[in-house]
Protein backbone atom coordinates (compact mmCIF):
# COMPACT_ATOMS: atom_id res chain seq x y z
CA UNK A 1 0.00 0.00 0.00
CA UNK A 2 1.28 3.74 -0.73
CA UNK A 3 1.30 6.06 1.84
CA UNK A 4 -1.46 8.33 1.79
CA UNK A 5 -0.91 12.10 1.26
CA UNK A 6 -1.61 14.40 4.28
CA UNK A 7 -2.16 17.98 3.33
CA UNK A 8 -3.03 20.26 5.85
CA UNK A 9 -2.34 24.07 6.72
CA UNK A 10 -1.16 25.41 10.40
CA UNK A 11 -3.68 28.14 10.55
CA UNK A 12 -6.69 24.88 9.40
CA UNK A 13 -8.72 24.26 12.88
CA UNK A 14 -10.02 20.85 12.40
CA UNK A 15 -6.89 20.26 11.14
CA UNK A 16 -5.77 20.55 15.24
CA UNK A 17 -7.70 16.93 15.35
CA UNK A 18 -5.82 15.22 12.58
CA UNK A 19 -2.13 16.33 13.61
CA UNK A 20 -3.16 15.57 17.38
CA UNK A 21 -4.23 11.69 16.52
CA UNK A 22 -2.60 10.83 13.32
CA UNK A 23 0.61 9.72 15.03
CA UNK A 24 -0.91 7.27 17.06
CA UNK A 25 -3.49 6.35 14.78
CA UNK A 26 -0.65 5.39 12.08
CA UNK A 27 1.24 3.15 14.55
CA UNK A 28 -2.31 1.78 15.63
CA UNK A 29 -3.13 0.52 12.48
CA UNK A 30 0.28 0.41 10.60
CA UNK A 31 -0.18 2.85 8.07
CA UNK A 32 2.20 5.99 6.73
CA UNK A 33 1.39 9.03 5.51
CA UNK A 34 3.36 11.79 4.49
CA UNK A 35 2.55 15.04 5.58
CA UNK A 36 2.42 18.11 3.15
CA UNK A 37 1.96 21.41 4.19
CA UNK A 38 0.21 23.78 1.96
CA UNK A 39 -1.44 27.39 1.75
CA UNK A 40 -4.95 26.66 2.23
CA UNK A 41 -5.90 29.94 2.12
CA UNK A 42 -4.41 30.74 -1.38
CA UNK A 43 -6.82 28.03 -2.77
CA UNK A 44 -9.80 29.01 0.01
CA UNK A 45 -9.68 32.47 -2.14
CA UNK A 46 -9.12 31.49 -5.12
CA UNK A 47 -12.07 29.66 -5.03
CA UNK A 48 -14.55 32.22 -3.53
CA UNK A 49 -14.92 29.56 -0.42
CA UNK A 50 -14.21 31.21 2.75
CA UNK A 51 -15.84 28.61 5.36
CA UNK A 52 -16.21 30.70 8.41
CA UNK A 53 -15.04 34.88 8.36
CA UNK A 54 -18.68 36.59 8.30
CA UNK A 55 -20.46 33.47 9.18
CA UNK A 56 -20.83 33.86 13.23
CA UNK A 57 -23.01 31.02 13.20
CA UNK A 58 -21.37 28.27 11.57
CA UNK A 59 -18.39 29.69 13.64
CA UNK A 60 -19.96 29.03 16.34
CA UNK A 61 -20.58 25.25 15.74
CA UNK A 62 -17.43 24.70 14.28
CA UNK A 63 -15.61 25.33 17.30
CA UNK A 64 -17.96 22.95 19.32
CA UNK A 65 -17.75 20.43 17.14
CA UNK A 66 -14.47 20.30 17.66
CA UNK A 67 -14.67 19.77 21.57
CA UNK A 68 -16.94 17.14 21.19
CA UNK A 69 -15.21 15.22 18.56
CA UNK A 70 -11.65 16.07 20.76
CA UNK A 71 -13.51 14.61 23.82
CA UNK A 72 -14.21 11.43 21.63
CA UNK A 73 -10.33 10.97 20.52
CA UNK A 74 -9.39 12.01 24.12
CA UNK A 75 -7.55 15.77 23.14
CA UNK A 76 -7.25 18.36 25.27
CA UNK A 77 -8.27 21.68 23.71
CA UNK A 78 -9.93 25.26 24.41
CA UNK A 79 -12.15 26.93 22.23
CA UNK A 80 -12.45 29.06 20.77
CA UNK A 81 -8.69 29.23 19.70
CA UNK A 82 -7.23 32.65 18.03
CA UNK A 83 -8.89 32.76 14.40
CA UNK A 84 -7.75 33.25 11.89
CA UNK A 85 -3.76 33.07 12.16
CA UNK A 86 -1.85 36.57 10.78
CA UNK A 87 1.22 34.89 9.86
CA UNK A 88 -0.09 31.61 8.10
CA UNK A 89 2.42 31.61 5.48
CA UNK A 90 5.14 31.44 7.41
CA UNK A 91 3.69 29.11 9.84
CA UNK A 92 3.93 26.19 7.01
CA UNK A 93 7.39 27.81 5.53
CA UNK A 94 8.83 26.41 8.65
CA UNK A 95 6.49 23.41 8.58
CA UNK A 96 7.90 22.61 5.37
CA UNK A 97 11.48 23.35 5.94
CA UNK A 98 10.64 20.55 9.04
CA UNK A 99 9.26 17.93 6.57
CA UNK A 100 12.74 18.07 4.46
CA UNK A 101 15.10 18.35 7.61
CA UNK A 102 13.18 15.36 9.69
CA UNK A 103 11.45 17.78 12.53
CA UNK A 104 8.28 18.63 10.67
CA UNK A 105 5.63 16.81 12.71
CA UNK A 106 7.23 17.26 16.08
CA UNK A 107 6.82 21.33 14.99
CA UNK A 108 3.79 20.75 13.99
CA UNK A 109 2.01 18.95 17.05
CA UNK A 110 4.43 21.50 19.15
CA UNK A 111 2.68 24.39 17.57
CA UNK A 112 -0.77 23.11 17.53
CA UNK A 113 -0.44 22.56 21.26
CA UNK A 114 0.45 26.01 21.99
CA UNK A 115 -2.16 27.18 19.86
CA UNK A 116 -5.26 25.20 20.85
CA UNK A 117 -3.94 24.32 24.49
CA UNK A 118 -1.96 27.31 25.37
CA UNK A 119 -4.13 30.28 23.20
CA UNK A 120 -1.32 31.64 21.17
CA UNK A 121 -1.58 31.75 17.89
CA UNK A 122 0.29 29.64 15.57
CA UNK A 123 3.01 31.32 13.50
CA UNK A 124 3.41 34.08 15.77
CA UNK A 125 5.78 34.94 18.48
CA UNK A 126 5.94 33.07 21.08
CA UNK A 127 4.29 30.02 19.83
CA UNK A 128 6.82 30.17 16.77
CA UNK A 129 9.98 30.34 18.50
CA UNK A 130 9.02 28.17 21.66
CA UNK A 131 7.63 25.40 19.80
CA UNK A 132 11.23 25.32 17.87
CA UNK A 133 12.80 25.40 20.98
CA UNK A 134 10.77 22.99 22.69
CA UNK A 135 11.85 20.25 19.79
CA UNK A 136 15.22 20.95 19.88
CA UNK A 137 15.74 23.81 17.10
CA UNK A 138 16.95 27.04 17.05
CA UNK A 139 14.70 29.92 16.19
CA UNK A 140 17.10 32.35 14.65
CA UNK A 141 18.50 29.57 12.14
CA UNK A 142 14.87 28.16 11.30
CA UNK A 143 13.42 31.27 10.94
CA UNK A 144 15.78 32.70 8.31
CA UNK A 145 16.27 29.19 6.24
CA UNK A 146 12.21 29.25 6.09
CA UNK A 147 11.61 33.11 4.42
CA UNK A 148 14.31 32.19 2.04
CA UNK A 149 12.92 32.82 -1.68
CA UNK A 150 13.56 28.88 -1.64
CA UNK A 151 11.12 27.69 1.05
CA UNK A 152 8.87 29.99 -0.13
CA UNK A 153 8.93 28.73 -3.46
CA UNK A 154 8.62 25.41 -2.22
CA UNK A 155 5.50 25.81 -0.71
CA UNK A 156 3.87 27.48 -3.41
CA UNK A 157 4.78 24.48 -5.61
CA UNK A 158 3.20 22.42 -2.71
CA UNK A 159 0.17 24.64 -2.80
CA UNK A 160 -0.14 23.60 -6.71
CA UNK A 161 -0.06 20.37 -6.64
CA UNK A 162 -2.67 20.46 -4.25
CA UNK A 163 -4.72 22.60 -6.57
CA UNK A 164 -4.09 20.22 -9.48
CA UNK A 165 -4.67 17.04 -7.36
CA UNK A 166 -7.83 19.19 -6.46
CA UNK A 167 -7.54 19.52 -2.76
CA UNK A 168 -9.48 22.35 -1.83
CA UNK A 169 -9.66 22.65 2.05
CA UNK A 170 -7.68 21.30 5.07
CA UNK A 171 -7.10 18.78 6.47
CA UNK A 172 -7.67 16.94 3.35
CA UNK A 173 -6.24 12.65 2.63
CA UNK A 174 -5.40 12.16 -0.89
CA UNK A 175 -5.04 8.07 -1.31
CA UNK A 176 -4.34 6.77 -4.75
CA UNK A 177 -5.46 10.01 -6.56
CA UNK A 178 -8.76 10.26 -4.26
CA UNK A 179 -9.06 13.31 -2.38
CA UNK A 180 -10.85 12.89 1.28
CA UNK A 181 -11.84 16.51 2.83
CA UNK A 182 -11.95 16.58 6.37
CA UNK A 183 -10.57 15.30 9.81
CA UNK A 184 -13.76 13.15 9.49
CA UNK A 185 -12.61 11.49 6.39
CA UNK A 186 -9.69 9.79 7.83
CA UNK A 187 -11.27 6.45 8.14
CA UNK A 188 -12.72 6.63 4.17
CA UNK A 189 -9.02 7.49 2.76
CA UNK A 190 -8.09 4.47 4.32
CA UNK A 191 -10.20 2.78 3.05
CA UNK A 192 -9.90 3.49 0.06
CA UNK A 193 -5.70 3.02 0.12
CA UNK A 194 -6.59 -0.54 1.10
CA UNK A 195 -9.58 -1.85 -0.72
CA UNK A 196 -10.12 1.21 -3.55
CA UNK A 197 -13.50 1.68 -2.08
CA UNK A 198 -15.06 3.20 1.36
CA UNK A 199 -16.76 0.80 3.88
CA UNK B 1 -34.37 9.03 25.80
CA UNK B 2 -36.11 11.88 24.04
CA UNK B 3 -36.45 11.56 19.92
CA UNK B 4 -34.08 12.95 18.33
CA UNK B 5 -34.90 15.79 15.76
CA UNK B 6 -33.75 15.51 12.33
CA UNK B 7 -33.97 18.71 10.41
CA UNK B 8 -33.72 18.44 6.92
CA UNK B 9 -34.96 20.19 3.69
CA UNK B 10 -35.44 18.61 0.74
CA UNK B 11 -33.11 20.31 -2.00
CA UNK B 12 -29.77 19.25 0.97
CA UNK B 13 -27.51 16.78 -1.28
CA UNK B 14 -25.86 14.99 1.63
CA UNK B 15 -29.80 14.50 3.01
CA UNK B 16 -29.96 12.40 0.23
CA UNK B 17 -27.80 10.05 2.51
CA UNK B 18 -29.64 10.39 5.61
CA UNK B 19 -33.47 9.69 4.07
CA UNK B 20 -31.97 6.92 2.35
CA UNK B 21 -30.26 4.91 5.46
CA UNK B 22 -32.66 6.99 8.63
CA UNK B 23 -35.49 4.26 9.04
CA UNK B 24 -32.97 1.50 9.17
CA UNK B 25 -30.56 2.88 11.25
CA UNK B 26 -33.52 3.93 13.78
CA UNK B 27 -34.58 0.17 13.90
CA UNK B 28 -30.99 -1.17 13.97
CA UNK B 29 -30.42 1.09 17.16
CA UNK B 30 -33.86 1.12 19.04
CA UNK B 31 -34.44 5.16 18.66
CA UNK B 32 -37.06 7.20 16.91
CA UNK B 33 -36.62 10.23 15.28
CA UNK B 34 -38.45 13.32 14.64
CA UNK B 35 -38.56 14.52 10.58
CA UNK B 36 -38.69 18.00 10.46
CA UNK B 37 -38.53 19.63 7.43
CA UNK B 38 -37.63 23.70 6.76
CA UNK B 39 -35.86 25.50 4.31
CA UNK B 40 -32.77 25.60 4.56
CA UNK B 41 -32.37 27.81 1.96
CA UNK B 42 -33.36 30.67 3.69
CA UNK B 43 -31.11 30.16 6.00
CA UNK B 44 -28.49 29.87 3.47
CA UNK B 45 -28.64 33.39 2.09
CA UNK B 46 -29.61 34.70 5.68
CA UNK B 47 -26.47 33.72 6.67
CA UNK B 48 -24.10 34.34 3.69
CA UNK B 49 -22.85 30.55 3.59
CA UNK B 50 -23.72 29.11 -0.12
CA UNK B 51 -22.14 25.71 -0.04
CA UNK B 52 -21.73 24.91 -3.62
CA UNK B 53 -22.82 27.56 -5.98
CA UNK B 54 -19.73 29.08 -7.73
CA UNK B 55 -17.26 26.57 -6.17
CA UNK B 56 -16.91 23.86 -9.27
CA UNK B 57 -14.47 21.96 -7.47
CA UNK B 58 -15.49 22.07 -3.61
CA UNK B 59 -19.22 20.95 -5.51
CA UNK B 60 -17.44 17.98 -7.63
CA UNK B 61 -16.15 16.17 -5.02
CA UNK B 62 -19.04 16.76 -2.86
CA UNK B 63 -20.76 14.47 -5.64
CA UNK B 64 -18.26 12.37 -5.27
CA UNK B 65 -17.97 12.10 -1.73
CA UNK B 66 -21.60 11.24 -1.54
CA UNK B 67 -21.17 8.00 -4.07
CA UNK B 68 -18.27 6.68 -2.17
CA UNK B 69 -20.75 7.26 1.19
CA UNK B 70 -23.61 6.08 -0.38
CA UNK B 71 -21.72 2.93 -1.23
CA UNK B 72 -20.55 2.29 2.50
CA UNK B 73 -24.13 2.16 3.43
CA UNK B 74 -24.92 0.06 0.47
CA UNK B 75 -26.86 2.88 -0.90
CA UNK B 76 -27.93 3.20 -4.90
CA UNK B 77 -27.27 6.87 -6.35
CA UNK B 78 -26.64 8.31 -9.73
CA UNK B 79 -24.30 11.34 -9.36
CA UNK B 80 -24.43 14.25 -10.21
CA UNK B 81 -28.37 14.42 -9.34
CA UNK B 82 -30.33 17.82 -10.82
CA UNK B 83 -29.09 20.48 -8.74
CA UNK B 84 -30.02 23.16 -7.46
CA UNK B 85 -33.76 22.54 -7.02
CA UNK B 86 -36.18 24.85 -8.95
CA UNK B 87 -38.97 24.40 -6.19
CA UNK B 88 -37.26 23.50 -2.99
CA UNK B 89 -40.46 25.40 -1.05
CA UNK B 90 -43.15 23.36 -2.31
CA UNK B 91 -40.93 20.05 -1.74
CA UNK B 92 -40.45 20.87 1.48
CA UNK B 93 -44.22 22.63 2.23
CA UNK B 94 -45.46 19.13 0.70
CA UNK B 95 -42.99 17.07 3.45
CA UNK B 96 -44.50 19.40 6.36
CA UNK B 97 -48.23 18.33 4.89
CA UNK B 98 -47.20 14.97 4.99
CA UNK B 99 -45.90 14.87 8.11
CA UNK B 100 -48.33 16.17 9.63
CA UNK B 101 -50.77 13.32 8.13
CA UNK B 102 -48.39 10.91 8.67
CA UNK B 103 -47.09 9.86 4.94
CA UNK B 104 -44.15 12.55 4.63
CA UNK B 105 -40.94 9.43 5.77
CA UNK B 106 -42.20 7.75 2.91
CA UNK B 107 -42.90 10.98 0.40
CA UNK B 108 -39.50 12.20 1.52
CA UNK B 109 -37.81 8.59 0.83
CA UNK B 110 -39.78 8.57 -2.57
CA UNK B 111 -38.91 11.85 -3.67
CA UNK B 112 -35.47 11.66 -3.01
CA UNK B 113 -35.14 7.96 -5.01
CA UNK B 114 -36.51 9.69 -7.96
CA UNK B 115 -34.40 12.82 -7.65
CA UNK B 116 -31.53 10.40 -6.97
CA UNK B 117 -32.22 7.17 -9.02
CA UNK B 118 -33.91 8.58 -11.58
CA UNK B 119 -32.79 12.18 -12.07
CA UNK B 120 -35.95 13.45 -11.69
CA UNK B 121 -35.73 17.48 -9.74
CA UNK B 122 -38.09 16.94 -6.73
CA UNK B 123 -40.75 19.54 -6.24
CA UNK B 124 -41.17 19.58 -9.87
CA UNK B 125 -43.47 17.45 -12.31
CA UNK B 126 -42.94 14.89 -12.86
CA UNK B 127 -41.04 13.95 -9.68
CA UNK B 128 -43.89 15.70 -7.13
CA UNK B 129 -46.79 14.04 -8.42
CA UNK B 130 -45.34 10.38 -9.36
CA UNK B 131 -44.04 10.24 -5.79
CA UNK B 132 -47.31 11.24 -4.37
CA UNK B 133 -49.22 8.51 -6.34
CA UNK B 134 -46.39 5.85 -5.45
CA UNK B 135 -47.27 6.40 -1.67
CA UNK B 136 -51.05 6.72 -2.54
CA UNK B 137 -51.30 10.32 -2.18
CA UNK B 138 -53.33 11.89 -4.64
CA UNK B 139 -51.60 14.53 -5.77
CA UNK B 140 -54.07 17.23 -6.57
CA UNK B 141 -55.39 17.47 -3.12
CA UNK B 142 -52.06 17.61 -1.84
CA UNK B 143 -50.84 20.52 -3.76
CA UNK B 144 -53.88 22.34 -3.35
CA UNK B 145 -53.25 21.56 0.71
CA UNK B 146 -49.40 22.56 0.65
CA UNK B 147 -49.31 25.78 -1.00
CA UNK B 148 -52.20 27.03 1.19
CA UNK B 149 -50.88 29.73 3.64
CA UNK B 150 -51.62 27.54 6.62
CA UNK B 151 -48.68 25.44 5.00
CA UNK B 152 -46.55 27.88 3.83
CA UNK B 153 -46.93 29.38 7.17
CA UNK B 154 -45.92 26.16 9.33
CA UNK B 155 -42.88 25.83 6.94
CA UNK B 156 -42.03 29.51 7.91
CA UNK B 157 -42.50 28.85 11.36
CA UNK B 158 -40.36 25.99 11.61
CA UNK B 159 -37.44 27.62 9.75
CA UNK B 160 -37.95 30.01 12.02
CA UNK B 161 -37.42 27.16 15.29
CA UNK B 162 -34.49 25.78 13.21
CA UNK B 163 -32.80 29.56 13.25
CA UNK B 164 -33.43 29.89 16.94
CA UNK B 165 -31.74 26.35 17.24
CA UNK B 166 -28.50 27.21 15.97
CA UNK B 167 -29.64 25.06 12.58
CA UNK B 168 -27.56 26.41 10.20
CA UNK B 169 -27.87 23.32 7.35
CA UNK B 170 -28.83 20.37 6.31
CA UNK B 171 -28.87 18.12 7.68
CA UNK B 172 -28.77 18.29 11.09
CA UNK B 173 -29.78 16.47 14.13
CA UNK B 174 -30.84 18.46 17.71
CA UNK B 175 -30.27 16.26 20.77
CA UNK B 176 -31.19 17.51 23.97
CA UNK B 177 -30.91 21.08 22.20
CA UNK B 178 -26.98 20.29 20.65
CA UNK B 179 -26.42 20.34 16.97
CA UNK B 180 -25.23 18.41 15.02
CA UNK B 181 -24.84 19.01 10.96
CA UNK B 182 -23.94 16.71 8.17
CA UNK B 183 -25.16 12.93 7.73
CA UNK B 184 -21.82 12.28 9.07
CA UNK B 185 -22.70 13.32 12.70
CA UNK B 186 -25.34 10.85 12.59
CA UNK B 187 -23.47 8.82 15.25
CA UNK B 188 -22.44 11.60 17.32
CA UNK B 189 -26.19 12.87 17.66
CA UNK B 190 -26.87 9.27 19.06
CA UNK B 191 -23.97 9.12 21.21
CA UNK B 192 -24.90 12.57 22.78
CA UNK B 193 -28.62 11.47 23.15
CA UNK B 194 -27.99 8.76 25.06
CA UNK B 195 -24.45 9.63 27.26
CA UNK B 196 -24.79 12.94 26.79
CA UNK B 197 -21.30 13.02 25.24
CA UNK B 198 -19.79 12.29 21.35
CA UNK B 199 -17.84 8.58 22.06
Amino acid sequence: MKPIDFWFSIGSTYTCLTVMRLPAYARKHGLAFNWRPFNVRTILVEQNNIPFAGKPVKAAYMWRDIARRAGRYGLSVTVPAPYPLEHLPLANQVALLGMQEGWGQEYVMATYRRWFQDGQPAGSEPNLSQSLREIGQKPERIIEAATAPAIEGALANETEEARRLGVFGAPSFVADGEVFWGDDRLDDAVSWARKGRVI
